[in-house]
């Protein structure tokens, strides 16, 4: 029984954030090569970690990419084995005049920690560290076999693990995954995803004159590659939000008649998600969908940056020779990234206007997926949950996407529980990203609870 | 008689250049803040010189952005008064890793010199203060009455020189102005100028959601505010190059029959054009017009780059806040950029999807300008170009905007004489912008001949 685990994590909590903190000081972005040593150094420190609280095999494994991080415990003959995943590196702070505090200095204001990566992942790794920790240093030994694989690449495609799961499904045999890198519907609603979105990350490139020209001598003749980016864009998307490549919503899915009526009985104010949490004059996208069923089960495409030309402050009378967007798509099942790029790519070049060449590159992809809540470690979960928090589980899906879910699912023929604590407001990818601190205790709390159950 | 001159110059011709380098290596890029310290090296520099030839009054004037080089010698009764302006400012240098050598240490290469600057305006600000001092040095005197007013704001507006004309015009009593930042239409073709496009340069930004959001969770309900700049820029610009704002083309002049007829037997191959000054597959515009007709004649609109969003290498899924467009329309007679940037504020307001806000800022402006043929100051300009060329010049207009031409005319009430020695492939604003070497000397010559026909 856990109660001296979670004593023990109730009586650590001040020690743990402590922890946490120190991962979040490593500003491991992995979207950008200047930060090489950091995330390696991150994945040192979780290795370190690991060995501390008595996992074995820890290893630090070095591949394509960044390393991943693997451990076991398998010392509990007949109970089930669960696989845990989290990811050690963050997306890149820009932009940085926008944090209160610095992104890499985490910061207690509130009731919440500041930092890059607070809640999206590192926060939601530590969990699982510390319960972990809590349960072997209590109780000697773990309620059942746990192995470990956490990555250093999620925010940039995660090609490392998707290979490694795809060459040693032997190596990671598992009864299911704990995926801890979602989060709550909302406050004090303790939550279980079952459906992500998969995604398409491109780059456009448009390329005009041979060189940069002179607006004033040029302009009037001399392809311009923003405005031809803009033609082709406006083009890919009506005002309404529907996407406009033939055939792209084909395998579309739709969600059964339960799930929109349980997603209907959400929690959800539509006015009130439109003012505090997206602060726009108005929400946008495809007509006759709710918001929860634009984000979680319609595809969509959106646009990132725009690369080139002159950005400086002031004025410069340039057309520049090229311009590149970056311009990725959101999946749903039954949709697949490789027939959706196909779709996307030769529509743009159907589209492009004269005068310019455009070159479109695939950087990343992942699958959607859904997975089905009749199994027991989703009961196992929800259980788990009521005890922590007092209330059923709500079932949602993300509109965001999680690539090692559909792989763990391909390879390794096993579900994935997603079990997550950030919240809605907690500002992944963005400025002044947070995790709430007592979600980050109760995820501790949650975590050894669900052990127990499925160790019972 | 200027012969004397003519042989002081071609004895220094080497001494000239020389001088020529040592401006071109001060980065007075005045567009960007932080070379603010260089912009004032050049106007001390350049003042230094109009010192040492023997001008007077020479004074560096300083006043709202970069200063003012002022001198004069009116020791010519009788004769003439010429108001000699140039720019000793220049465009930033980006793409810095176009260069073939770096952009501000000029390099001699196949008869060409390169640098930023070089052609515009530096090596023609420069041709001037060498055909005075070749005069003042070997004549002791020159043979009309000269001011000199140089600017260092010429690429980012020039709203100094702008004021000073307008509040000062009895300092600067001239009968005509010499303007030296154009360029011949064809290797060894005398040209001159009698017609510039007008401009107003703008900041267009969108704003969606308060904060930066996550593409995944948000992506199908937030507006994205480069989704609808593309919307926004596409509905300004037909693919046919068509400017969709209500009433732009209302005040258009359309050029002479005369002017016409001598653009049509101009030597110009649109063919020749795409493929070596322009290089790309196919050159865009309004149908029904030539070439010439659409850089010189016509209105048009450019984007020049959009700030926001992520634009490193790699990936990142942000939904951004903002975005904003650096949109320039370039003018012709007899339009105003007062009408036109109303007309285009008022029309991206109507057109901008919604969900989002648009902020419409002029950055600066400049009014289109036609020259009469006729006058004495243009007689003698064709007269000494073809002692020199050994050709009859020919009229062109530009399609860039020299709007100090239009305040001369507005305030000084005199004409101006646009004589410039660029070539077309000069690379103007462009990396490996480039003065052709003979048309530096031919140049100096040139004004040598021009100012002591108007002696005579």
């Amino acid at each position: 029984m856990s109660s001296a685990a979670v004593g023990y994590a109730k009586e650590n909590a001040s020690r743990f954030l402590d922890d946490l903190k120190t991962l979040l000081r490593i500003p491991s972005v992995s979207t950008t090569p200047e930060h090489k040593g950091d995330v390696e150094k991150a994945a040192n420190w979780v290795a370190a970690e690991l060995k501390r609280i008595g996992m074995e095999h820890v290893d630090v494994l070095h591949g394509m990419g960044h390393p991943l991080v693997y451990a076991d415990w398998l010392h509990a003959p007949g109970k089930p084995t669960v696989l845990c995943y989290a990811h050690y590196d963050v997306q890149p702070p820009d932009p940085l005049d926008e944090w209160v505090t610095p992104p890499f200095e985490p910061t207690e204001r509130n009731g919440n920690l500041y930092a890059r990566g607070a809640v999206d992942d590192k926060g939601q790794l530590v969990l699982q560290l510390k319960a972990l920790e809590a349960l072997l240093k209590k109780d000697g030994k773990l309620p059942l076999n746990v192995r470990v694989l956490y990555e250093g690449e999620e925010e940039v495609g995660g090609e490392h693990i998707a290979a490694f799961v795809r060459e040693h499904p032997d190596r990671l045999k598992s009864d299911f995954a704990l995926i801890s890198d979602t989060e709550l519907f909302a406050p004090e609603l303790p939550t279980l995803t079952v459906g992500l979105r998969g995604m398409v990350y491109t780059e456009l490139e448009v390329r005009g004159a041979k060189t940069d020209l002179h607006s004033g001598m040029y302009g009037g003749a001399a392809p311009n590659p923003f405005v031809a980016l803009a033609q082709i864009i406006a083009g890919l998307k009506d005002r309404d939000g529907k996407i406009l490549i033939p055939g792209f919503y084909d395998d579309v899915r739709k969600p059964s008649d339960d799930e929109l009526k349980a997603w209907r009985s959400l929690p959800f104010d539509e006015e009130e998600y439109r003012e505090k949490e997206v602060g726009a004059s108005k929400l946008v996208g495809e007509k006759g969908y709710t918001v929860i069923e634009r984000t979680w089960a319609r595809p969509t495409l959106d646009v990132h940056g725009i690369v080139g030309g002159f950005i400086g402050a002031g004025a410069k009378t340039v057309i520049p020779a090229k311009a590149t967007a970056k311009v990725s798509m959101r999946l749903v099942p039954d949709m697949t990234p490789e027939k959706s790029f196909r779709q996307y790519k030769d529509y743009v070049e159907k589209i492009k206007p004269e005068g310019v060449t455009v070159d479109v590159r695939l950087i990343h992809s992942g699958e959607p997926s859904v997975i089905r809540t009749d199994n027991p470690y989703v009961k196992a979960a929800t259980q788990a949950l009521k005890k922590v928090w007092g209330k059923d589980t709500v079932f949602i899906r993300s509109g965001g996407s999680i690539p090692i879910v559909g792989d763990f699912e391909k390879h390794l023929k096993i579900p994935s529980v997603m079990m997550g604590f950030g919240l809605p407001d907690d500002g992944l990818h963005a400025p002044n990203e947070k995790f709430h601190i007592p979600n980050f205790h109760r995820g501790i709390e949650s975590l050894i609870v669900f052990f127990d159950e499925l160790g019972k």
